[in-house]
């Protein structure tokens, strides 16, 4: 907010590939309690970061469409309205978990993510989370050139998918 | 943990009325974000805050049954498997929020919490927490005294609920 | 910030006697870390707790004082500047510490304060803490009824600390 | 700790060069306040991670001295017994902050490390940091190892500045 953003931080923001944002987040003492894992409220801290990378760089690669909203403070964001989560297996300190975000239903007013902690080839947590758009202070409804976006997104993953299964 | 509990902690630890566990959180610096709110994810440790209180009083209250558990290291606890939340508005800088937690399925190995963050009359957030039973460091059946504990809890709920609509 | 403070918040708030703010604060899973103690970084939480009530029951005892301020959103607050601070004991799951801030010097523009996180007897961690005051969102002058206030309390600090040396 | 540690992790990690350890860290919500800052005590998580960053580089670039303690769970770690902050500039969500750790003085039971928040060319926050070496959950003198490999490090620093300060 206070600069403009540096030039090279993919590797703290992760990417969008096939319409699936994922970024790696390491897991630090500040994460982790007495019982000697990952608090559970802390996974909600991570799959923030991986909304907010996925706003981030969908704006990035459509700058054109949120050029009108980007003069307005505090800029757009993600506002969540409701989640339901499932704890499936513990975090440890030093692991390194993948956050996945994957766009599931687009609508006017709300968008359903699809989220998950991974850890390898494990399911860690895993939610849904509906989340309005709020711009300049105030709840709106999605910029068509937003939900196109997170729409082209949403059919690769479905390409993808299709293709991962046929090539099994 | 590290010593017994202090005999007057009501002031901190709230309590258990006609079934019902309830306490009073203030929000602080540290649980808003600069969107001017409390952050989402801070509400599920308000919640653990009551969890803790809700079986800590339990506990106490129903000393002979805790007894076989006590000795074990670090103790008994509700650990989270699954929540489906609602924010229904946002809290603020300085509110006075009340966490009331009421029993509502128990079952052999798991209990279905629902809990509310209310801010006088209106209703802030709201969740369905399944949780299990944790004793000596792993997931347990829920002991008997437990189980009645919070049954009896239950009923009580119901026929409070009962008198507050027929009062009306 | 929302609405005005409840009426009845002093289990929560603590209270200032002999110029000294005390209240208490209870260690729950988000405090601590895997290492099995209170993560260093959570004493400053508990401390800027005690900052926030000291301030908000000065402004109750000397309303008038703080009456021009009052309209200004979001209000007057300390910004920590510097802090010096030792951890001398490891703080556990389930303690209930006691949070001690006490006024040490009130200059124009700043105060430093002590601030120690006690369990009973033991010391487990102190600062030295030096703020700001901010109304407005501007660092100002102290306002010289708060000033009063806070040196006000440093002669009953010093007063009652010499008759307890007396009483010895 | 719950297994090895991923192969390709710079990117989170951040390096050692010329004695010092860098890592970018990106400030989000949870980071912030709602006085629209980076809240006071999240510089602490800040540099927690530099510091445990800094230690597990050093282990990986001197594996065979850090060979006896890796056995022990939950390993080894720097505790902190004392530290000195200055806060000279507010941070906000989206900074990237560069966070420098670099060792000050190694003695044998316990290290001071100079930890700065950077952004850009500006200084954030700078903490002076005396930590102890635990190992197996006890404090501990410092390995010889691992002692030789930070002093080196301060040579290097040494070296770096004073090469620095003759291209001025």
């Amino acid at each position: 907010m206070s600069e403009p953003a540096p030039l090279l931080t993919g590797h703290l923001d992760g990417a969008i590939r096939d319409g699936r944002h994922t970024m790696e987040v390491r897991v630090y003492y500040e994460d982790t309690d007495f019982s000697g894992i990952v608090y559970h409220a802390n996974y909600l801290r991570f799959m923030e970061r991986g909304r907010t990378n996925y706003l981030r760089l969908l704006g990035a690669d459509h700058r054109s469409l949120f050029e009108e909203t980007q003069d307005e403070a505090p800029g757009f964001a993600f506002v969540v309205r409701s989640m339901t989560i499932e704890f499936f297996r513990p975090g440890h300190m030093n692991d390194v978990l993948e956050i996945v975000t994957t766009p599931q239903e687009v609508r006017g007013a709300s968008i359903t993510l699809l989220q998950q902690c991974r850890r390898g080839s494990d399911l860690v947590v895993e939610a849904r989370v509906r989340v309005a758009f709020v711009s300049g202070g105030k709840a709106q409804r999605i910029p068509k050139s937003l939900r196109l976006a997170m729409e082209s997104g949403r059919s690769k993953v479905g390409a993808a998918d299709a293709a991962g299964a046929r090539r099994q």
